[in-house]
């Protein structure tokens, strides 16, 4: 197997993906796949003309799906982009299809990698690869919470004035609505983020972080009302998840995992922290959620659940 | 003098660039300014989001020309994008007001840094920039042709298979249509791609790299056609000049330059190999050009002479 | 000032430091002083000739107290090194003396940024160059136990399978044989180093961490033992504290730091995680420690104490 | 086979590649050999205690030859040290022995990757683990003049103040005495040296360059009287190499390559620009010498051939 990825679909989350594996130098190959085999082509052309301001030398090029056969990874960013006041799961049954057809192809040509899935509503449609694809749930995985948790680790970041990579705390759940903070594991180097709070002057408090919390969750909506899509966070959120892949990390990242039994959580994909290396994902790593905590995962589990159940797979 | 740069536009060709800084780490500050100020907040968040995963902490948040005072370096990106069909030139009279308006704004909030001007049609609007500005010509650079080199560097080394990094050539003249590629001055390490070529099999020849100049020189339509636009390898040669100034490399890149006296060329900006540090241009790099290099390079000064004539600057 | 590190002392700590910063492209100047001037200049040398394949530009040569004067970091390696068998707290009486006179020399050319100490037994040495340096406690500090940490960090990720960067636990007092682990506030991500262990198979135990702080603890005599002295691991650590010094980070790192109130330590320097930005130590991380940790601090200080107390500063 | 390399002995340059592999991330796998096992041991608890700042993830341990079954590149540093005094030659007698045996354990393992030494004389020392090894001879190759040419190139940089990237020119023949500056081939981007020297002020001569190719052959002298070895730049020069080869570059760098008839030498390995990629040495750049020149390598040729002749294998 080479040290290739292949990214299926180049809008703007695919291609700032593969822009920033090409400016961090991540790994050997990148292969675009697209519908539009042109603008695959031209982005591939594009990229390759950055290459002589690489780190390193990188084969990048457009290919089809029989790419895949020898790919470690197969990155799925193809599908409908989120519109201007349209909800995450409403995206849904728009994309499920494109979902099922591109796995089925990429199955044919022999695949044995791991799929990393980014198309939303992720959570529901990284099932929907899983279920198509036939591989075990621990090669595939979704992006999950990884983004809103980078955004909410900068926001904290930039509201207590410590360093991003300091600040451990995820959001959990679906990436969408639901999506919760899981407030009661969150800490600032080793020190609990309530404690740190609690240091500090009067005017910082512990229920500002209800307003970090929400600006989190519509961070999304914020950014596509200003730029009508979000795209560069997610892309380099994606690149985090691929090294961990590629380099054999064992990191834990917050990312869209199928559950069986953690948390009573049966039979879907949900965000929650895992332990990922290059057979994919290790394990889940369970927390000790409070009762508001596990009440949140389980509305959020279930509004997924909801979801998936009204999809027909064909 | 803050380790900042401020970017004016935020297109994609401006937030390629940025994003390229973010991924490589390059400097501590980057300023994003539009005059759709909305747009300039949602890229400055997007970007941020990204923070956790950089490989360093920096500052990133939209600002206005104000921002500019305390910067190294402003890189304006502002201007109309180039249309399919719509030669380079052609461009002009859309984008020089806008030029000069910026600068204009930029100078009264007492910025004494560098230039560096990435909106087509680049030489004339760089020109138009440093009359503008009153800096010294040394001070207002433009992106000339790095890219149509870089370009030229990448189908070299693809059609030899030797390292990009081991091509050393350029592309000299204007950065459109009558740019040349200065062959008598291309060399793979140490040997001239002449020789170099000589010595491979049969069926490679010289005269093919006439198909290749023309394939640089039509990449950018190229491309347009088939993603509408091209930013990514741009995005990535504005942060090798980017580096050169920040960290006083002297490096030889090729850029648009002011010649005064050099090759008989007057008072015009075009592009031309030139050593930069963190003053700027150091000096240009003057090259032992065979007559019809010196015949394309007076043809393609004249055209931007024509062009810069035929504006009136308020 | 410039973005300039002098190095004092060019033995193997100091070299392998620098060697980092050149390999890493930490920064934009390295100035190597050594009372043996041409060790100095030979050392330069040596790491020159590795520039040109180095990911940035930099300025690297031999130099003289002078230099410090515009430096915003000074990294004191200079000293005695420990021989095998000796402990760390033996080195005082031949080194204290060396700190005093380098300080005086340096300050005396206008020094006015911050002061980073890895002399052992660095804990006490640093207090005497902040002593006699006479600048705020904040600009002076220790590699402390930072060394210690990721030694620690190390161990725990080899031991349950987890990546280093996720493994957050401290080394708290003093850099040497009274110091501890601060198992109460030990984290796998975000969840406790206890819960962590606990959920895993029968054979691995909480209790076999008190190995793992053994083998720290022992690491420099394990080291010493098998090649003379340590240096590449600090080397790496100096280099992490360095950056979070000029890319004013605000990062929390466990150094040598001054105390004159937290945990009732009074009037020392001694390792505790600290915030570090441009200016030195933002503040200091209080920790929640239970009651046999608060003892364990409580003895390493009052043996750093006993230390300092017979020493008599000229 | 895996992304691995074994170093063959743990002396200063190979530690000193090894800790430059780390710092910058090269590859997945480092492997520590030597004779003296625990040795090696302390090297490994030493580098794995900075992995904690390293960019990226690796596996460092000691082993033994049986690890080289896997590598994809073992690199011979293994032999006795330069004395102050002693010319490159005089260290053969000592060092011969050590490669042969060396070899033949590594290759009894199944060793199928690529040989690189760096031990001196490194020319005659990589044409014995040729023979030794019985593996194609561009599948062995020697560090060569890759460290004298990064020296030169240093010293032209700095003598007419431009970025050393942009110097292109090397050192040919043996690592060694007789080795000799290619002037007629030596560049500054894409312009000649001697034209660059020539537009000049006039205290800056063209004749001064023999000062500088004396300077670069008496460096590694030079050095040894300061600091009594030399390894920083090697080690950086061999991390260049290890990327050639495994991020498959098909890059120009001088190294000690195997000769059958280029230049009429016969059956020797010389230090001579080759390209390089994931097979090891692709072919060898046949440069157009002067008269001058083609002497100086016969005779560094006829000097290496003696000198293997004096060597029987056993």
């Amino acid at each position: 197997m080479k040290n290739r990825v292949v990214i299926v679909g180049t809008g703007f989350v695919g291609m700032s993906y593969a822009y920033a594996l090409l400016n961090q130098g991540t790994l050997e190959e990148i292969i675009l796949v697209d519908i539009d085999s042109r603008k695959a082509e031209g982005e591939a052309m594009d990229l390759n003309h950055g290459l002589a301001f690489a780190p390193r030398k990188m084969l990048i090029r457009s290919g089809t799906y029989e790419d895949c056969k020898d790919a470690k990874l197969v990155v799925i960013t193809a599908g409908v982009n989120q519109k201007d006041g349209e909800t995450r799961i409403d995206l849904l049954n728009r994309n499920a299809k494109i979902m099922q057809s591109v796995v089925k192809e990429i199955m044919k040509h022999g695949f044995n990698g791991i799929f990393l899935v980014a198309t939303n509503p992720v959570d529901i449609l990284t099932y929907i690869v899983w279920k198509s694809s036939g591989l075990p749930s621990n090669r595939v995985i979704g992006s999950g919470t990884s983004l809103d948790t980078a955004r909410l680790r900068y926001e904290i970041s930039q509201y207590i004035n410590i360093d991003v990579r300091n600040i451990h705390a995820y959001i959990l759940g679906e990436h969408g609505d639901s999506e919760f903070v899981c407030w009661s594991n969150a800490f600032v180097g080793v020190k609990p983020l309530k404690d740190v709070i609690d240091s500090m002057p009067a005017q910082i408090k512990f229920s500002d972080l209800d307003k970090i919390y929400l600006d989190v969750k519509n961070s999304a909506y914020e950014i596509i009302q200003r730029k009508r899509a979000t795209y560069y966070g997610i892309g380099m959120a994606l690149v985090r998840i691929t090294k961990a892949i590629f380099n054999n990390e064992n990191r834990i990242l917050p990312i869209s995992v199928f559950n069986d039994d953690d948390y009573d959580i049966d039979n879907l994909y949900i965000g929650l922290p895992a332990v990922l290396n290059e057979n994919g994902v290790d394990h889940v790593v369970k927390l000790n959620l409070n009762d508001e905590e596990l009440k949140s995962l389980k509305k959020s589990s279930s509004i997924l659940k909801h979801s998936i159940d009204s999809i027909t797979l064909e």
